[in-house]
């Protein structure tokens, strides 16, 4: 084993072993790439590029909301998501036993974006020595509720200490049969664009949140002014999977032709369809579902409530296509909402507000640099 | 949505959100448990007592080096590990490439710690801004070495910014026969206790790169010496899985009764078997096998070399025991020691000194805990 360990440049150990800060070597001075310049995709499009796979069973690896491999009868999904505090949550208003259910819940939803079954879970936690064992109770009581709910089998994880905060990362295994799999790459131009559930409400309940966290800083004597939008907030700290999506599509005898889940904002999520399956859309801004009351609390924060929608995320709603033939099968279905249709290419990617503009659909940047 | 909301304790949310420090409403201070009191095996017992399983494929939940699961023909393994910045490495000799590598390594070992072929994995990165695009390339680079040299497919993953330092996430996907899979469970008194490799230099490797930090740290213009130990370092900073033990047993005709892998020392794994399995064990000390250059360094050290393979851990070899009948086809196989036996388990678990003295076995604590 010695041996190999000479593969490695052992110059180059020493020299990050023992770097000097003001006195680095020529050959190890290149420019170097921030990460917010690159932002997430950006970042694991380059980290990834040199990625090969061994194996036939692995049908679909990095790029959709779950790995998909073969397992004979079945098809088996593999997806993981990170939550970092003070990233993805803040520990001032989430509580524990809310942030255990998300971690599972975001999860549970990229399987679902991919028209699987959810099956097992790993929950791995990094945690600071500020953390009591009564806090993690509560997240894994969380956890564990969601696992109820959906009908999902813990199975494993790791624990360590961490040097500052909690860091959450869960691993999800879900089952599907082949011809069932819906991947991000299957929408072909005249599809129909379809939604599941409003959406915004999330984002909404985020910034009252963040605003009652603002008072609360200022004055920590004032209690916080809650009462009336616990539709917002539950859509924040409390998410639900579309798992039943699968059924209820099933039932009416269709299987969409691409499919997401809503985790980074309706606009950033459609971008990654027209990418994936090589085709463009045109978006009618009117057609946005979004509760009244979200619709009422945007304006009174000076926000377009379309706006909420397209760049907000976390919603974790499924958004799909399906063939227009599918049409007259889909039209009243409760829940779901066709917003629009896929285009050819060559006619971009556009929303159409009520008045008849066309604006480009565009992505709001890496969530995760921003730090949300 | 909104409803099952309110299945929270909204007061709860509300006293979280908005706690002030100085004035806790008195039912939410009962007495707090520290995370060190537990340790890792205690915490992970106490947060998983309550999770249930729904699916009968689940074959094995929490408790192995991983999941079983059922997938008709053949089984699944899931297993995962965390590694973080300042508790499990330490940036300042730990070149990225060799992160990478054992990161995916460690996670290698724990399906070849089932009896499993590794296949499919997914990396999860939480970076500080602090990190630049070439150091997470070289990270990669690491993981893709391992990836190529093991035939594992890199499927999938998650990439967030952390609020400080690096974690890193992995999880893997393995596959055996049903009949393959060798639990931690399976020792039967009399079995005999083997172990690949040498223990104990991944340990001393770590004791050399710590010292020569002290040292640069002291004086930067020093530069580390390192000649003469890569094997002791190469143990620490790129440890190998042993993968290929399963074949090499199978050619000769054993199925191990009970394995497991050493991350945290042969003491803990040996009493993680004599606790799952249910028996005793008699290990003698003198058929540790130590490399002999790692025996010497450690004198040096004053550490008794046993201690090392004892309680340093990361050494990576597969322990595991086999039984009694089995004797003549293990006892000549090159890199295969016998290093005792298990027990009844009102025997209890000791080691035996070369001159004949019994001494308890014990577990160092947690590790992760710890922070080495």
């Amino acid at each position: 084993m010695a041996a190999g360990f000479s593969t490695f440049d052992n110059r180059k150990i020493q020299y990050i072993m023992f770097e000097k800060k003001d006195k680095k070597p020529a050959e190890s001075k290149p420019k170097l790439t921030s990460l917010a310049e690159l932002g997430e995709f950006g970042l694991i499009d380059r980290l990834t590029r040199n990625v090969k796979l061994h194996h036939p069973e692995t049908l679909k690896g990095i790029g959709d909301d779950a790995a998909v491999i073969d397992a004979g009868a079945s098809v088996l999904l593999l997806s993981t998501d990170l939550l970092v505090e003070g990233i993805h949550f803040d520990l001032t208003y989430m509580p524990f036993r809310h942030l255990g259910y998300k971690a599972a819940v975001v999860n549970i939803s990229d399987i679902a974006a991919m028209n699987g079954v959810p099956k097992q879970m790993t929950v791995s936690l990094a945690v600071s020595s500020k953390f009591s064992a009564e806090a993690l109770d509560e997240l894994y009581a969380g956890v564990i509720m969601a696992c109820e709910k959906y009908k999902v089998d813990l199975v494993g994880g790791d624990t360590s200490s961490n040097v500052k905060g909690l860091v959450i990362s869960v691993s999800i295994i879900g089952e599907a049969k082949k011809d069932e799999i819906v991947y991000r790459s299957g929408a072909r131009s005249g599809d129909l664009l379809c939604v599941t559930g409003d959406l915004g409400s999330a984002y909404i309940g985020l910034l009252i949140l963040e605003r009652e966290k603002s008072v609360f800083q200022v004055n920590p004597d004032m209690q916080p002014e809650l009462s009336g939008f616990d539709y917002q907030i539950g859509r924040q700290l409390r998410p639900e999977a579309r798992t039943e999506i699968r059924n209820l599509l099933f039932g009416i005898g269709i299987k969409p032709t691409s499919m997401i889940d809503i985790s980074d904002g309706l606009a950033s999520e459609i971008l990654h369809i027209c990418k994936q399956s090589g085709v463009g859309c045109k978006l009618f801004e009117g057609k946005i579902p979004i509760d009244e009351h979200t619709r009422e609390i945007a304006k009174e924060y000076k926000i377009i409530p379309s706006v909420a929608a397209l760049s907000g995320g976390e919603d974790y709603e499924l958004l799909f296509t399906v063939r227009q033939e599918d049409y007259e099968k889909i039209k009243d279905i409760a829940g779901i909402t066709i917003i629009g249709h896929m285009t050819a290419p060559s006619e971009g990617k556009y929303m159409i507000t009520p008045d008849g503009k066309s604006i480009p659909v565009t992505a709001q940047g890496w969530d995760g640099m921003r730090g949300k």
